[in-house]
């Protein structure tokens, strides 16, 4: 049995207008098959460094051949291409303004991007400020009838790729990084991974990892019930991220960390 | 292949309440292939104009045959009828309480207003405090299977059709309109169209477009991205409305621009 | 012919993050079939006592068979366990923090709960502080596929169940209860349920019934629009819960009616 395909929607349209339903009809008029998921209508107003968050860490838990949408675009209109990116088994439809740097940034066997240019497939008399609805969103529902990547336009490799703050190893045992994103919870997530933590490990075995904020030590665990007051702490979230929390409360808030804040880890 | 009927909902629910997600259980405890789409639930509580925009302007973007439920009935359970509206192409149920108005005025070959009495079609032991889930939702999902729209109750024509703010053309070179909406990006959308525009064209052909707002002159763009600075600028939105905008930035918090603002276009 | 196995979310995750969204790739991974709907993800972080009253006062609308995941989880990763509760039509899936125990104290013909331990259905790798995408969405998932409920876990007895604030009846003639609920129009909802209320008629027919809140007379009426002006009014919510309301106004602002405020029923 054939199932639906997929298609997600990521935008800075919010839950007030009606905008992300609009490119729901629009995408249901060209694939009644289609079966849309919202990922999240709330970034911040033209943030594109969140929505690159957002899909970075959701894309992977869709299956194969997922179509995702991501329409925050502060340059709608404007001379910035729409473009579509295939990876080894997902699809990304959107602005060219960077909003897929994290995309670009991860490991796959493949990666190409097209610029969209098949004029013929966005809708009729379409406006020049929402390319959502006129342009991504048809895109996408006729990419889920099985339209021809290759049918879009061609392949350009001088995509946007915004360069993301990257953790550096300072000294020897030392990894400087800082907060990239604050989640409902006031959690404070940072761009320090797995990875280079690991790769900490591998020059200084057995080293004692310690984390420093604002020149506080804070302390290491596992999950959030570990905490045993409300003090900063720290773990290793669900996405493979260094976050500092405070047990049912926000790191945020109580400690007023945010976004560029400095953390460093350390293996002593 | 037969594809599943969609049934929309627009409503001031919001998006913490579960009410949105209990229409939904309705609708798929009567008819469970229904493809339920959100249009939105965050419409100002017991706001009929809000709401009545919000439907305008998504409506077509469905396929034919869509169902579109609204539910802003600040007079649920007293004497206001519910009815179903029937156009060319689509369906709309609701509170009879001036919601559609916006509909009932756009261009339809045909328009019928049924007022929905056929209670062996609502939840048994309904609430007067709850249509959405007893009779709008069950209504629609009834709709969605195939029931005839004359078994739901007779037509009536004194419907609630509430008198929208309209431009009006003041001197012979001159429109004078005023906001009717803001959106979630601070861009401030006005009630006059392209159509009124074209007509001024006719009037006085060659004229040079200009756009006031509180006095001062807007320049007018074909696209946000064209604005030089922080300025405010207008352009014709996507929805074919003339539109105040600042770059990047908010029009109704920068400029103080909010519903209800005159802004006139005159050529010269 | 058969439909789309149904599953319901839940949770405190909110609007801007894009954990709703994982969660609902990680199911349609596992069952591309499912209709996933979402009840609410604005639930006060962690707070289980407002997702205990939004699943209640949600399940029956759904059709049976439905599966709800619940995520208001503040033990996540510690030895809370997670748990899936059958009942005679419907299943709910979640942690076993006292979630459910509104579900617990319905009435039910059958009710089972599971402590879910079969490990090698949740995701591979999974984390300690996301349960949702890796624990809780595959398992929901997995059911929705016709994997039998034994299969996922024992049975248990010793499941958190929460003591609800319960209204009494403090003499022949009066139930004290409190507010349990504040809903998006600022309607004060209260434990106060019809059953209790006829229990009251029984013992006093023909009395008249009476409502108090802070000392002051409230006028009993059966539909919103019957409150003739902006005074505080009540009457039997579309869930059978007495409820405190303004017309088209918020009787939490006006009047500062709060969670756990005192109300009254009084047969004269």
């Amino acid at each position: 049995m054939e199932h639906s395909p997929i298609i997600t929607l990521t935008s800075d349209f919010g839950y007030r207008d009606p905008f992300a339903g609009i490119m729901k009809g629009v995408i249901l008029s060209i694939n009644p098959s289609a079966n849309i998921i919202d990922i999240t209508h709330g970034i911040s107003p033209q943030n594109i460094m969140e929505a690159a968050f957002a899909i970075e860490t959701s894309f992977a838990s869709f299956p194969h051949k997922t179509i995702h949408v991501v329409v925050v675009d502060p340059g709608v209109g404007s001379v910035r291409r729409p473009i579509l990116v295939t990876t080894d088994y997902h699809y990304f439809i959107g602005p060219d303004n960077g909003v897929f740097s994290r995309i670009y940034n991860s490991r796959h066997e493949t990666l190409s991007v097209i610029h969209i240019t098949a004029e013929h497939y966005f809708l009729p008399g379409r406006s020049s400020t929402f390319h959502g609805r006129d342009v991504f969103a048809p895109i996408a529902a006729w990419l889920s009838k099985g339209i021809n990547v290759m049918n879009f336009g061609d392949p350009i490799t001088d995509y946007v790729n915004i360069r993301l703050p990257a953790p550096v190893m300072s000294k020897e045992n030392t990894i400087e990084g800082e907060v990239i994103y604050v989640d409902i919870f006031g959690n404070t997530i940072t761009n320090i991974q797995t990875q280079q933590i690991n790769e900490l490990r591998a020059i200084k075995p057995g080293g004692k990892m310690k984390v420093v904020v604002k020149g506080e030590d804070v302390a290491v665990k596992k999950y959030y019930s570990q905490a045993e007051d409300k003090s900063l702490y720290s773990l290793i979230n669900s996405f493979g991220y260094l976050e500092l929390f405070v047990r049912n409360s926000s790191a945020s808030s109580d400690f007023g960390i945010t976004v560029g804040d400095k953390v460093s880890v350390l293996l002593t």
